[in-house]
């Protein structure tokens, strides 16, 4: 399938007509809206069903708003509609609604040159998941050794944790490095500092588009009906942060401070093509978490960093999201087999997407092995974690049959953390 | 002070004019909105801003709304010229707005036993800390042993996790038992089942007002001057999945399917005489944890269960919020210290609150001793944990001088799991 806007018929665009994701955009001055990425152009959903030339099945209109949340949480039937709609008004020889209408064409398609992108969906709330047996292998052996790398709940358990969705931030927003509590094993007392272990870790993000009840359990199928679509997610972790606060509770403020997602969320229809399984099970799993089908997908993935001034990106790493040991389907129906109810708008982070070679792995703790073992980027520069001014970057796409269903890019720069000293003269003053 | 809203004199109540905390109500088919509980009466506050007898100082109104949201974001200036006006006009001998118009204080004054309370805020996210010391080595001994009781952290942090904002009900919703995954420490492999250690966490819930900036720290003053009040909560918890899923991530589906709050917010203003010092550091503190003056309250406490059918309640515990190691406020200032934004809304429960006797401890792992001590009802019934049927109830009141500044209750009642089978046949059908 071809579309009449021919950027998008490149075969290296990650925004074909086979993909429509779904984001939110604007023009500097303008109304913040709902569009979808074709080529290097955006679709103005807003003007589009103003126009009454898309229609969601909704009572009023779900566009003209500045969060996806309104067109997610209406379901399949919707999705689908609006997507084969899509297909039609933009597809080479398909109905020719704007064809003919050059003055409409040129409101409706507004170049992503021109605009700015916002967070595309209202972040509920956000979960992060460990479901990368590499990864979890790889941080385990890091931590606790060999023998004791993987946890015994491990192949039993897409376990997860609860994370921060107040920080869930969209690519472009700059990252300032986190203060916090540390201590190295051989301090006698902990110290307050700037984070010295700042690291990314590449994942995908699963975006719920219609709720759970609270107290009913889901099935596996259920759990998959329910997610509308993907994202690249970039999980910033404060390494030295994590060390001395996780036990027993988990990760806290070592994973609060930012989460970057990537502006365009990937439908699961322009996905279904590329539908793989999760890899064998090396224990049966209990039967609520059993796959009725192919649940995981083949997605490229990347990461890349660029310290400031370097004149290129050093890629980092490349892996592929059908390493995971679970699918998010599988993740969201743990998340609510005890009744959990689960909303339009809850991110499902993957958890570290690493493979099994060296330059598979998803994060810097894995790539320099705990900081040990520093990378050298192309400008001959040398690091074991982030430093100030380093940006960082995702990327991924599912490669079809000349064409590819992209995600774009997920990107963030780290700022220098804040000056902040708790002043001793307040507590006298008070 | 005395209110000529006679039930609000009554030494016992708990709500006089001291306190004036806040809520959502509706009679049965009104829409609910914001009051203030006084006596046996709810003050429907979006009909006195209509009236123009109380003015937060908004542009626009803010109570005629199902959530106190509106108001907690306006800050303390707001909050505290409220409070001064509702006492003017309902205190003996104040202000004579009302007394003098028969037929607008009846619409006025709604009497509690004739509405139903909703929950009184938008959660916004919720988070759960392990801020008491007895509590934390009597868990830490029935796991681990008296000589690791303490994680080596818990000195130095306000340790927390990130729970579950979807699942937080208001006092009187039922709980339905989650099913989830557990693993008993002789069993080969794990078993998914209903739990059978359904537990109550009895705590304090602190709640944000006024929001804190991504990438910014503030001090525990500033954090103080974030809370708008306190609530009730039990941190409903089902230890036997806990067991299982909580290394090395946490706390997760064990604390996910409710957390219930009390439907009144005791105000910090109301709470001021109350103020305490938290109790003698055992160990330095970061300065950035520094309290610049006594941060927690003296608050009675008590938990309940009765029975399906039992006569009477039983009393479990009764114990006090300044046992607490960690304020509220040095809770939110850690939550906040590595940029974490925290909003409007966000719910801070304290950790379970237990003294050092055992009449004192604050969940039934603690007073059963992991199970294994059951305790005995009024009736003659026996428990360790929860059995389907029971109804659970925390109260609590800060004890003034001829008046109580009190909570009211925060109930629950616990229904059996849901019936669920993943069907088999959905796998092949698929």
């Amino acid at each position: 399938m071809k579309s009449w806007v021919q950027s998008a018929n490149d075969h290296l665009s990650h925004f074909p007509i086979q993909n429509l994701p779904y984001g939110v955009f604007a023009r500097v001055g303008e109304t913040p809206r709902c569009g979808a990425a074709l080529g290097d152009q955006i679709i103005d959903l807003a003007l589009l069903e103003k126009e009454g030339l898309i229609d969601a099945g909704n009572s009023v209109p779900v566009f003209n708003q500045p969060a996806l949340n309104s067109f997610m949480e209406l379901g399949k039937s919707a999705w689908d509609s609006v997507r084969v709609r899509l297909q039609e008004l933009f597809k080479e020889g398909g109905v020719d609604a704007l064809q003919g209408n050059a003055e409409l064409t040129a409101r409706v398609l507004v170049p992503m040159s021109e605009a700015e992108l916002y967070l595309p969906f209202k972040v509920a709330e956000y979960t992060d998941f460990y479901a990368g047996k590499q990864h979890a292998m790889n941080i385990g052996t890091i931590l606790r050794g060999a023998e004791n790398a993987l946890p015994p709940n491990w192949l039993h358990i897409p376990i997860g944790y609860n994370g921060r969705a107040s920080t869930v931030v969209v690519s472009g927003t700059d990252v300032v490095r986190p203060l916090g509590q540390t201590k190295a094993p051989t301090a006698q007392v902990p110290s307050f500092k700037p984070c010295a272990r700042l690291d990314i870790e590449l994942e995908m993000g699963a975006v719920v588009g219609t709720p759970s009840k609270m107290g009913e359990p889901i099935t596996v199928q259920q759990a998959d009906d329910m997610i509308f679509g993907y994202v690249l997610l970039n999980d910033w972790s404060a390494r030295d942060i994590q060390g001395w606060e996780y036990q027993p509770l988990g990760p806290f403020q070592a994973k609060a401070f930012a989460t970057s997602i990537s502006p365009w969320v990937v439908t699961k229809a322009a996905l279904e093509e590329f539908r793989t399984s999760t890899p064998p099970r090396e224990k049966e799993l209990l039967p609520y978490l059993d796959e009725p089908g192919p649940m995981i997908y083949d997605i490229e993935l990347q990461a890349h960093m660029q310290p400031k001034g370097a004149a290129t990106p050093t890629l980092l790493c490349h892996t592929n999201y059908n390493r995971m040991y679970y699918s998010a389907a599988q993740q969201l129906t743990h998340h609510a087999i005890g009744g959990c109810k689960m909303n339009t708008g809850d991110l499902l982070g993957s958890g570290t997407i690493s493979g099994a070679e060296k330059s598979e792995f998803g994060s810097l703790m894995e790539l320099t092995w705990g900081g040990k073992e520093p990378i050298t980027l192309e400008g001959g520069e040398q690091r074991t974690f982030i430093e100030d001014g380093d940006t960082l970057s995702l990327t991924g796409w599912a490669q079809g049959d000349g064409y590819r269903v992209g995600f774009g890019s997920c990107v963030g720069t780290v700022l220098p953390a804040p000056a902040f000293t708790p002043a001793l003269s307040e507590k006298q003053g008070a």
